[in-house]
Formats: C-alpha cells, sequence, structure tokens
C-alpha cells in the first residue's frame, strides 16, 4: 500500500513556527537546569504513554515491525532520559573560573534553533524526537523538526505527542514543532534564525544541505551522520580458530533490520583459503526481507546489480529477485579480492542502504595497511583476532582509528549503545563534524563557550557564581571541583 | 623601506614538507603525552633564548617596537607552558569509561595535520608558533604554517627556531614546517592530506577559504578568527558617574597597538546629554601613528574616509592624514546615533582596521535592544555600567551574550589573558566555529573522539586502561575520578 502524501507545511505556517521557535530560545535558555531536565522527562514519559498508539503508525510507514518499533520508543525514551540525567549533572557545561588574573568565568551556552533532520530507518530514535532532539533540548535549543517523506502516518502524531509533553512541562511556547516539505528543508537550512542543523541520512542528500548551510551570508554548523561502510577484518589466527562463527555472525550482522542499519557491515576482509568466503555464500540467507518503503527498494535493487555486475567481482549469493513487490528483496553478497579492489575502477566500496555486502579477500597480511589506505571514513571499524599469537589484530585496530570513529575487537558494528561514552561519528563522510550524534557528548553540537570578565557575582549565570549552589563540577583556578568559592574575590 | 620580497615555496618543497607533516602525523601522537609536553617546553625555551635575535627582525617587519615584541615573545612562550602543562594534566583528552553494556571507552585522538595562518598584529603570540600552533601541536598535530607575506624578514628565522627546537626534543621530522605564497596558502586548505585549518586574519580573506575548505570532496573544518567590532555600551548611570573615566578608557583601548588588535573596541554607545561625544572629540590624540605595514596604511585610509564622509555620520575628530608615509596614520572617530544607524544604507558597523571608532549615541534605553540587535556576532561586547541602581547594566550584558564570545563588565576588551577560562571567539564573523582559538580549550579544534569496544587492555591505549597510571581524570560509569579500575570486567 502506498504511504498516504502529506502536504508541504504552507509558508505562512512555517514562519509561525519560525518565528516561535526564536522567541523560545531566550525562554528555554533561562530555565534551570532541573526544569529542562523536567521537560526531557515528561516527553520520555509521554511516548512511554502513547507508545500503543505510536507504534501501529511507525510500522505502518515502515514495516519494522511492532516487537522492534516497541522497543525503540523505550530506546527513546530511555535516551531522553540519560539527557535529562546529564543536564541536571552539569560538566557538559565545562564551567571554568580562572581568578589569578581578570576574573574570567566561561560556560556552555545554547546555540539557539536548530533545524533536524530525523532518519526513516530508526523512526524513533533518530527521528523526530531521536538523538539529535534529544541532545539539542538537552543544551537548551529549541528544535525544528523536518518530517521525514517516508513517514506521513507517524510524523504528525509524533510530534503531537511532543509538543503536547513539552507545553504540559511549562516549556515556552515554539520549543518543538514540524514542518513538512523538501523545499521546507532547504528553506530550514538557509534560514537565519536557524543556529544549526543536525542531518542523519544519505551522503548525497547531506552534502547537498550541508553545502547550503557553508554558503550561507552567516555559515552555521552541519552536524551529518552520512555514509558509512563499517568495514570487518579478520586475522588469519581468527578465522583459523572461529571461521564459521565468524562467517554466521557476519550473515547475522549485516542483515539485521535487513541490512538497514548506519553500522551494517558492508565490507568484510577475510584471509584467503580458509574457506571462508565459501561458507558465507552457503550460510547466506536467500528469504525475501521487506525494506523501509519503496523508493529504498527500488534504489536497493539497481545498486545491488550494478554491484554484482562489476567486473571486479564474483557472485557469492545473487539471488533473483522478485518483481511482485519493489519494497521486498533477498540479501546480495559479492566478493572481490585487495588486488582487484586496488585497481578498479567504478566506486565498490560505497555504501549499499540494505542487505547487500562485499567480501574482500586477502592473500598476505602485508595487504592490509593498502586495503585500509583504499577506505573513505566511517562510523566503525572492527577487528576479529585471537587474544594471543596474533600480532597482526593490535595493530590493524590502530590503524583502523585513522578511518573509524568507534573501533571494535572480536564483535559486530549494529547495536549502538546510548551513555556517556559512546560515539557515533568518525571522518568524512561518516560524519561532517569532530562530534558524535549519540551519546551524552553529542549535546556539544548545539553549544557555544561565552566567557565573562569581571563581571558581578549577582549578574553572572547561576552556573558561575561563587557560591555553586548547583553543585556543578567546575574548574576553578585549574583544579576541578565541586565546591563553592569562599576565597575573596 | 619596503619589506624585501619572498619568494614563493617552490612546489618539489612544499610536496616534500606535505608528504612529512603527513607521516610524522601517527609518530606525533604516538608519543607519550610527557613527550609531548616536553616539545612544547623545547620551543617555549627556544624562543626565549632566541629573542634577542627574533625581535628585531620582528620589530623591522612590524613597526611594533622592541619592548611590545619582547613581551610577546614571553606570552608566546608562556602559552607554550601553559598547553605542556594541559597536556600533561590530561582532562582535555575526555576520557570516559562506560561497562554497564559492552565495555565502550572513548578518548579524543589527534586530527592529523593542521594548516596555521597566522595574523600579523601579534608576529609571535598568533604568528608561526602562536596560539593556533601551540594548541594544534599540543592536540598532537603536525602544523604546516603559511609565512605572514607582511613578515618576510621574521618567517624563516622564527620557523628555524621552532623546527630545530622540535628536532632537537626528539620530535618526528616534519612535525612543524612553513611555507610561503598566496598560491601555496590556498592549496594548503584544498590539500588532502590537511585534516584542519586555522586561521587568523580578516573576514574577507578567512570567508574566501573557509569556502574553499567546504567544497573540498572531503571538507575539513576551518576554525577562522575573522571580524570583530567589539562593541561597548555605556549606560546612563555610568555616564553621569564617571563618564570622564569612561571617554579616556575608550580612547586608550581603542588605539592601543595603533588600534590594531583583533578585540579593538570599534564602536562605543553612549547615552545622548552627558558629553561624552565632546569629551571624546576633545581627548581624543591626534598625533600620528605607524601601522603594521604599508598595505595596511592604505587600507586603513581609504575606509576611515569612506566611513568619515558617510552621510549618516558627523566628524568627532577627523585629522588631516599625511601625504609622506601611506603607514604612518592619525586616529579617527565619528559619531552617529541609533536612529540613523538603523535607518543607513551602505554599511557602517564594519570593522575598520586601526585606529577608527564609531561614538553612537541614544536618546532613550528603549532603544538599546534595536541597537544590540543591529550588531553582528563578535569576539567581546562590553558594559560599563554601575554596581547599584542601574538595572539596564545586567539586562544589556544578558543580551549582549547572544553577540559575543566574551561579555566584559567595567573594562575594555583589548588585552587577552591566555588560560583556562578563555573564550577568544564568538557568532559569525567573529569565529567560524563553536570553539575558540586561546586558551586552554583550544585544543579541542584539532582532536575528535574515538571509542573502542570490547578491545583487550593491552591494546587499549594507554589514557583509556585499566591501571590509568597516568593519573588522568576520567569519567568511569559515569562518575569522573582519577583513579584505577580495580573492579573486575
Amino acid at each position: 500500500m502506498p504511504a498516504p502524501a502529506t502536504a508541504d507545511t504552507p509558508c505562512q505556517e512555517y514562519e509561525k513556527v519560525l518565528t516561535a521557535a526564536q522567541a523560545a530560545a531566550p525562554a528555554l535558555a533561562a530555565m534551570t537546569l532541573t526544569e529542562r531536565a523536567g521537560l526531557l522527562r515528561a516527553v520520555a514519559g509521554a511516548l512511554r504513554a502513547q507508545a500503543d498508539e505510536l507504534v501501529p503508525m511507525a510500522d505502518a510507514d515502515s514495516s519494522l515491525g511492532v516487537p522492534r518499533l516497541t522497543g525503540e520508543v523505550e530506546r527513546t525514551a530511555g535516551q531522553l532520559e540519560m539527557f535529562a540525567e546529564a543536564v541536571e549533572e552539569g560538566s557538559w557545561l565545562e564551567a571554568i573560573i580562572d581568578r589569578a588574573g581578570p576574573d574570567l568565568r566561561r560556560m556552555l551556552i545554547p546555540l539557539g534553533p536548530v533545524a533536524v533532520f530525523g532518519a526513516s530507518n530508526f523512526p524513533f530514535a533518530f527521528g523526530l524526537a531521536g538523538g539529535d532532539t534529544a541532545a539539542a533540548l538537552a543544551a537548551g535549543c529549541p528544535v525544528v523538526a523536518k518530517a521525514h517523506p517516508a513517514q506521513p502516518r507517524l510524523s504528525d502524531a509524533y510530534a503531537r505527542v511532543v509538543v503536547d509533553a513539552l507545553h504540559a512541562a511549562g516549556a515556552p511556547e515554539g520549543t518543538f514543532a514540524v514542518v513538512h516539505g523538501m523545499e521546507n528543508g532547504r528553506k530550514l537550512v538557509t534560514d537565519a534564525r536557524i543556529a544549526a542543523v543536525a542531518f542523519t541520512g544519505s551522503t548525497a542528500g547531506g552534502r547537498a544541505l550541508a553545502d547550503l548551510a557553508a554558503a550561507r551570508p552567516s555559515p552555521i554548523p552541519f552536524y551529518g551522520e552520512l555514509g558509512s561502510l563499517n568495514p570487518v577484518f579478520v586475522t588469519r589466527e581468527a578465522a583459523r580458530v572461529r571461521g564459521k562463527e565468524i562467517a554466521v555472525g557476519f550473515l547475522a550482522s549485516m542483515s539485521l533490520g535487513a541490512g538497514q542499519f548506519c553500522t551494517k557491515p558492508g565490507v568484510l576482509f577475510v584471509p584467503a583459503g580458509y574457506g571462508l568466503e565459501d561458507l558465507i555464500a552457503a550460510e547466506a540467507a536467500t528469504a525475501p526481507m521487506r525494506l523501509l518503503h519503496e523508493g529504498i527498494g527500488t534504489a536497493f535493487r539497481a545498486e545491488a546489480a550494478r554491484l554484482a555486475a562489476h567486473p571486479a567481482v564474483r557472485p557469492l549469493s545473487v539471488p533473483e529477485q522478485d518483481a511482485a513487490d519493489e519494497s521486498v528483496v533477498r540479501p546480495v553478497l559479492v566478493g572481490t579480492t585487495v588486488t582487484e579492489l586496488a585497481r578498479s575502477s567504478g566506486p565498490l566500496l560505497v555504501e549499499c542502504f540494505g542487505p547487500f555486502a562485499l567480501v574482500v579477500t586477502y592473500t598476505d597480511d602485508a595487504e592490509l595497511p593498502a586495503a585500509v589506505d583504499l577506505l573513505e571514513g566511517n562510523l566503525t571499524a572492527t577487528v576479529h583476532g585471537e587474544p594471543s599469537g596474533d600480532p597482526v589484530a593490535p595493530a590493524l585496530l590502530r590503524t583502523l582509528t585513522a578511518r573509524a570513529g568507534r573501533v571494535i575487537w572480536n564483535g559486530w558494528p549494529t547495536g549502538v549503545t546510548v551513555g556517556w561514552a559512546q560515539h557515533h561519528g568518525g571522518p568524512y563522510p561518516a560524519t561532517t563534524s569532530v562530534h558524535t550524534s549519540v551519546g551524552v557528548t553529542a549535546m556539544r553540537r548545539f553549544l557555544r563557550p561565552v566567557a565573562y570578565q569581571s563581571v558581578p557575582d549577582a549578574v553572572l549565570p547561576p552556573e558561575l557564581r561563587d557560591a555553586n549552589d548547583l553543585g556543578i563540577p567546575r574548574r576553578v583556578d585549574g583544579a576541578l571541583t565541586a565546591a563553592s568559592l569562599t576565597a575573596p574575590r
């Protein structure tokens, strides 16, 4: 069933939304940390309370299924609560006080209204009130979210839950709103009232918007999470000891969520002569899987067919695709060698969204550094090695940190925990900044420092006053402390 | 005497420099924190030891005078030592360990080779081994500095001191180098081996390079410190109580270093009817001042004349400029009103590098928010108010944080202390990022996070190992600690 079309937000309504977001910015920034945390908890509570209404709409828009989507609502609510806790803890303010020269006190303050472009593969966790929105609200920034065109049923209902929860919790009007339409998306990125953009999606779409943001009279930060191949390297020792386990694990990870994860392992490097290609060919699932929507299905079929027909590859598992429904596809796996890859013309190392992967064979460990050099930036890179007698593995892991934001040992990249230490980002095109889009530190994207010089205590923000009533960690005269200042100024 | 021309770095030499910088990156990153701090201290020591040789060259290139330049060498050395101390302290690594889910450990790692474009107004402190270079080296990034064309005598000698000191202290070859020529500057910004750019200079020049950085196939961060007006607001109460003191302080600050500070107060807002314009007109210095070089003198004369002839302004102090030497100029001060400013066409609120300032009169406190709205982003904004009975002042200060990176109470913006709490940055065009270019936190610009998932202790970088032999502050399972981990993993 094709999704019903949603009308673009009309110009007058767009103006109202942007004016309200701009007006909300100082009011939201002026709320106490406790009040701001309360807003995040209110949204979390509302999402949980209305999951029964929202999940079927998300399923109708995405075919992801009720169990997975129910789990995703919980993850989204948990993420909001994590940020609430972090807001109150206060170390993200990076408060610093120096009293040796002129009294100088620095902290981070909100940037202003943020435009959020969510992804369709996680309708909740990376959607309208997903990680980017949670991080922006936690930082004290109003959010104008661009609705994903593939989620016409879910978007307005999801937005309404967020808007109502914020309103009930005392947020300024205009703290959150949604707009529809591709043209409105471009307008947002160039709108003088927008202070930053967060985007999750394709490299082509993200780059086009990033270029718009950079070309503004007053450029703004564009935080894009774009494409990633998430390479996995298997050492000779690991292939010898547990080749079958690795082959099975890889197939499970590359087809998880029908291969529609930004952390899907899209390329696997294996040593020749250990039978891993054959194992993968034999174990590969060929049953049909439903992709998010027809557009993704059509794009997958075209790209997977192009890659399978590339002169440098041979088929490992290339089942016939069914003609009936474009959004239903079967996994595709092809093989090549490091040598072929290095001399092939035409892109082979590109993200193909959906259940596709490339298995690359190396014949000599000495080929590995050259293989790493062929890679662009990635969200993740994984090494499968053995704990002892396998010196190749640690060296590979270290080399791969130059190409990825998260390096994984003997695991799989799919599955991104949300916490303090997470980093979901990497060298371009994985992301367009030196910041993460998941985890507590994602807040840093929507903040900028301000230093107060010789400002009287009563005029300072509470976070920087002598008393430190909020008990936040601060660096005072060089040393970290959560204490109040008693020494005379 | 015109400065001798310096030849552009030839293509072959440029290639050698970039290849060496790229090769140095992993070796520099692999040095221990103590070793890296040692490099910074070695450069600091060499600068002090060779100040007697370098200062006269800097003076010949800048006319800034031996006492000021001698102080600047000390400031530059002190800055390098501050970063050395910070490197060892380790909180800038933002080390985080989460063990509740899969073992996840995050820290910041160096971005790679950084191109540094220094400014000519502080030949040492913002020059080849100034704040940007010190921050990049502290972050573990090699630096390729673009020599300023106005400093042909100083540049190679200064670079040689840095290169020799780094070599003697055991830095990898290629850790620091200098290139000459405008075309080589553009090449640096688009060079695939360069991972970030730091720039201090004009808005026009900086924006052109920022656009190049954003248009690369793989865009890189461009940290530009461009133009700033540094507005100063005087409340009615402050004008009443200490108008004369403020007028004199303003004139001293706007003409300090012949007005060639990026923090020069270029616009002063004063209440009508307190005689401040007349005081300023009467007290303004008219004696000639020597600018950095002839090009700046010519640009100053043209821009000051354009602004003095603007139909919305009236002269406060507009002395005749001497014809003999273009680089010698007399301070220019003109006046207008908030009303005139708001309705004037043609730019009036623009940075004019040199001893020029605009004095803007307001007749009603209600005009102040509109006046703030006329401002673009600034490095600093200052309020002169009275400690009691002056509610306008705190409100103004809060409003001005939206337009500046450092807000100052009853002081002057010239003079930027180097420490933990400093923020030298602000909304565009003050800077092109949400980071500072001065102070310890300037290091963050040249770092990116990496998360290590389930990586064995021995394979982790020392900063993230259980033992924490380095004793750096880390966030472990949510709590800040410098302790080692003893709990079982």
